[in-house]
């Protein structure tokens, strides 16, 4: 495989496709992970995927992907507006990090607009349901594609 | 059973009774409970209750009444003040919610004054130690007994 | 009668009822003053009523009740986003309070997510419609009589 | 009669004419209200007029109004700063509103740029003297007019 | 008689000496009042005194000392902190007016330091218990006296 | 002719009457300008109007009005809420100057609340539709015409 | 053609590839727009370009847009942090719109933090260079198509 | 002698009545401590004065005082404003203290609105000219009278 | 043994001596759990260490330490910015405690200037590098001592 | 000749010594551009001027200076206060830059306080009239000078 | 001699040339002043120096400008960023003064960005080095000329 | 001598252990001296200590301290909140620095939780009495010690 990449989605996302498909549409978690990983194998990229309500796991998560990922997609959640110990985690472990988000965030309530790990990533997609994963996805892999090239 | 309900407990209430008897009073949670449980036998309304540190585990707990429960009690504690994880998982899940507080919480520290969750809840009780349970649990079946009314 | 006391109407609860009633619910005030007599009778309790919609009136109102009253249900409105002199009122006729709101008053504008008395009454009860009421005159008999028991 | 409108004026403004020309101009609160008496009559339009100091005796003749005008014009005077229960009156009667100020208040002293009642109201006019009255009355009954026009 | 003075008594005045006699002292109102007349008299002063709990109470009352008063000496209680329709008023009446505060408001809490009418009168005196109407009485009197003896 | 005066449109408002009739109205910018200049020629006025989108031609245009025109009325759009370049351009042509909006401006988002020219005009009006400008260029009118009285 | 398309530069976009490559990359705007040409073709896709540095530019080429593009991806530049002009302009003509960044606006000084573009746009792609071009057409097209889709 | 008190003069106090008489006055500080001191030995009080322009000085003067003296009446002057140093020194020494302003400092400049001093003092008196002083004087004493008086 | 104490570790802390060793230094969290347990031994203390990426467990080990520990000596990681979760339970558990931050959280970004939980330790040590868990635990003993000593 | 520096006049300034003369001066836009010119002769540097009310002008004009100039002298006039496209321009181009304002831009409105361009210049003059133009000229030339030198 | 000028270095300046040369440059304050000297003397001026790091001694200096210095040129250090009492003294000596600082503290800490003595100054000069107080010198001693012409 | 350190008191230190010893403890300045002498001996380290309630004088320490001393321990009392000029003075000198407090200043009055010299030292060390001193000096010394073994 040419890449090991570590798709996160934090707290609520589980629900996806269930409940709110005004907000966050009618494709649920299991199609989104499957599109994914169909990216993935096209790009002989191997993924692998996290879904976590407990902000201690995900910082576990992250951890973990210091030892085996090249890189890794993250939706935050909510959890992206206040955990800096979230941010903490992700600037240890310093991976390529695109964070994702299925909704327009600076469209809805103020204390959406705010993210403490934006400023720990490389990039942020927001807004365009489904194909936020998707870009961020892409765009990760052609960036890593990239560093491999300049060496 | 008419109604069926969950009873949240959020972080360090289960040390009630036990600790800071000025602020939260000398009843356990284990009293506090007993007492829920009267009111709802009496209102043929099934209680479950559910305490934990962890917020991970309160979203999960949540996401899980999504399934079987026809509302919500909730005392946030002090993750009412900064959990937008906990409001997107009352969001999502869209049971009609009742947020109770043991202590006055606008007449303490600054920082509990504001809660996060309150703009997806029903209403808010603050200030009447275990009664603040009492009124919400109480408040919450009139709601319920209403909207079937309503049908 | 075992307890005397006083339920404050703030301005514009005059008009509940009959307008904007997806806000305020269907009940008149009298039809919440008559619920609220009921409930103070089957408590042995004298309540006496008074709306106004002028804030010194209110502050006359809390001063004479210190004379006669053992405690206060108060629903102030709007004034009681601005108004440090029903506070001060409040705080110097020293009887037990509940602040009552019928609406979710955290739900709505900005404005409404402060309480300028909320720091000198027992609690806070908001967005059970006239239920509110109930709760807080309920609660106040209660907190009450524990009180006469404690002596 | 077409139509029926309230003119109010709030805190201080019985003192019109008589003091502070440099900022509130020469003509007496006697004087602006002939004056829109005559534009009233000309239009076949009842006028009637109110001034108060006291907040609550404004809400009270808002409340009336509800019962028989068709439309308010309001020049809040320093009220218009802070009370938020002037402007749930006038939220709660719901008739068509414009707010007049004599002086240009976003040029005096900051506590002026903002007014907690323009988000209930029509519009806004401030600055024009004697005119700011006149233009509010006038467009009111355009509004009226039109309003009649379309059904 | 030499000078006119108005002795202004805001909100919750009513009530000195009677409650809160740590914050406000044991003196009451007619005992303060009794004393301040004793000063007027002595320098051959008229004081005449009001008080109200009602903010348009107060601001008629400002109003009418525009027509017989040489000055004002107001301790506006809690008005002091957002009322600025009396600030309009003693700017419109424009009469050398002093601020006084039977507690040192700055020490208690935050809301009180604020006071919206300091710009428009002489000068405050705070936290010197019943000592702050005679400072402000005494220094109002040397005032006009001086202001005379320009001329 | 007995004055001249500039009709300023800014940035956006030649879409009028296309594009969001619910905030804007259904009148188009051309409608507008005809029921300006019959009003002005009922005044023995020459009206001249100018609409640019760019910051600096609608500078340019306030320059030359220095030249010919005895007063502007202007609606700036959303430059209004943040130019500070216009501000200056209307405060050194020293020209007297209406703002207008077609929206109840106050109303509507938070970052519309403030508009950074309001200090160098002589009034403002909002929420009027077309009849802002038409209540706008009157009272200018009749400001001037007042001051040749005067003299 | 399937679809038409706007691709807005803002300011200083021209010298893309000449300065600061550290931040901006080294892709000139040439090769950035050539590369985009290629997806709409791919895409049988129309695609126009224009670059500006002037707000009054931009916001033509927005009115215009609206008689002729199905949707716009818009790199605001530097105006994005301010220009509620553009704002304006695009929540007038309505289309669909994305907003691209080449760098991680939020990871750079703080008052790149905010886009007051943001609220009026489906979604925003930041920090991935010219790819957040790529990812924002890609984008736009698939949500055009699935709108013919649906009708 | 009855009480021995001190009195503080901050920074630039020296230049009284020599520099801005419109905001100071046109006593001479001399005159001012002449006029004190009469007080003084009218109350049989020995009155000690200091100036100086010096934080550090200040500060040492008032820990001496907390070796003879039975309290303080100081004129920050300008450190009021910002010296937590000289709070501190106050609270320390814990002698009844008042603080004296000349001009009404709420009326001028916003950055004089805030006293870091007065939540340590027993009252403040601002406006008055040189009877600052002397209220500030002739309080102090009677305070210390009343505290003897108790014993 | 004299007295057991919890030494807390909060998240990413794990990771200590692997990555960022020019903020965090190069000793592992093995090592420096090493030698404070040498410095417990010296002081007849048993210590109990607990590390853990979980809000909620670190919730539960200060609630178990209210069973058996004298004292807490914790490094709240990023949690010590945002969880009013913790320092309830700090506060609940009542247990003297000592905040260590191994890098000066002060001179880092700004929202790391804020520890939520400082109100409710005894102090805090920050940039000290492994040397302020030594400070920390040493200063607890002494602290614990001399309680001993004062019964 | 020795180096080639741009002067740029914002917007307004061609309005110089035409308007408001207390706070611009006397001096006209051309007698300034004389004196520079002269100044630029002695020191053997070429001087071309340009001046516009066009943001986009003033940053295409910076744009070109960054083929030909040596370094810039701007007076931004209002756009220095929001005109974060200017700021990007100068950054990109990265000439040394020199920021005059003809008025103390700090003692006048409170929005003029704040310059955001300052941080991509070496330094700012402000206050001194046209010299604010010579003293920025003269130290340019001195920089580039000394730049010179040092290679 | 024509003008007399005392130029002040507040606190830590003595350092200069000694200390930080990247921000401070490697010029030491005997170069400067003696540099300035030179200036003073080919203008016929005699210049007084005064370096100070006590607050208390800088107003000293300034207060003693009063008696015979024509204008002042303050290097304020520190000290201009919150000593109020050094604004009090030199507008109370009232003598024209130019305020200048070595680096460009706007483009530094945040904390820099503020200037409390602005207000009371002719103009500003910063980040031109040791050409700051050149130019400001020069620029005070035109300033002195021109009003001697003027009379 | 292995070291030389400078030990500095800020203001009203010299107070230590006479006045609020709730707060400040009941160790008197001399005592802790005679301590941190003991600490520097056994660590064959100077130890030189200054107190003094100015500024100035606590800058001219910093000064000279550069001159002789390898790092400094200072507790800035008050000063720490607010003087910037300190802050330079330590930035310029660039010794190791470690700042204490005797009191938790985080759990104190509001103004008390900034401390402006927090990012100019190694760390920061609060609450622990008497020992703050104690491990800011044992600190320092193994800081210093380790700097020599790394040469």
């Amino acid at each position: 495989m040419a890449f090991k990449i570590l798709l996160i989605h934090g707290p609520n996302l589980n629900l996806l496709g269930k409940r709110e498909p005004k907000i966050y549409g009618t494709s649920g978690l299991d199609a989104i992970n499957a599109q994914m990983k169909r990216i993935a194998e096209e790009n002989e990229t191997e993924l692998r995927v996290f879904q976590s309500n407990s902000e201690g796991a995900l910082i576990d998560a992250i951890h973990e992907a210091g030892d085996w990922a090249d890189g890794i997609v993250i939706n935050p959640g909510a959890y992206g507006h206040y955990s800096y110990a979230i941010r903490d985690a992700l600037s240890a472990v310093n991976l390529p990090t695109i964070e994702v988000h299925i909704s327009n965030v600076f469209a809805r309530e103020e204390f959406r607009y705010k993210s403490v790990i934006a400023a720990v990533v490389i990039g942020c997609i927001t807004g365009l349901g489904w194909r936020s994963y998707a870009c961020g996805l892409q765009s990760l892999i052609a960036v890593l594609q990239e560093r491999v090239n300049q060496t």
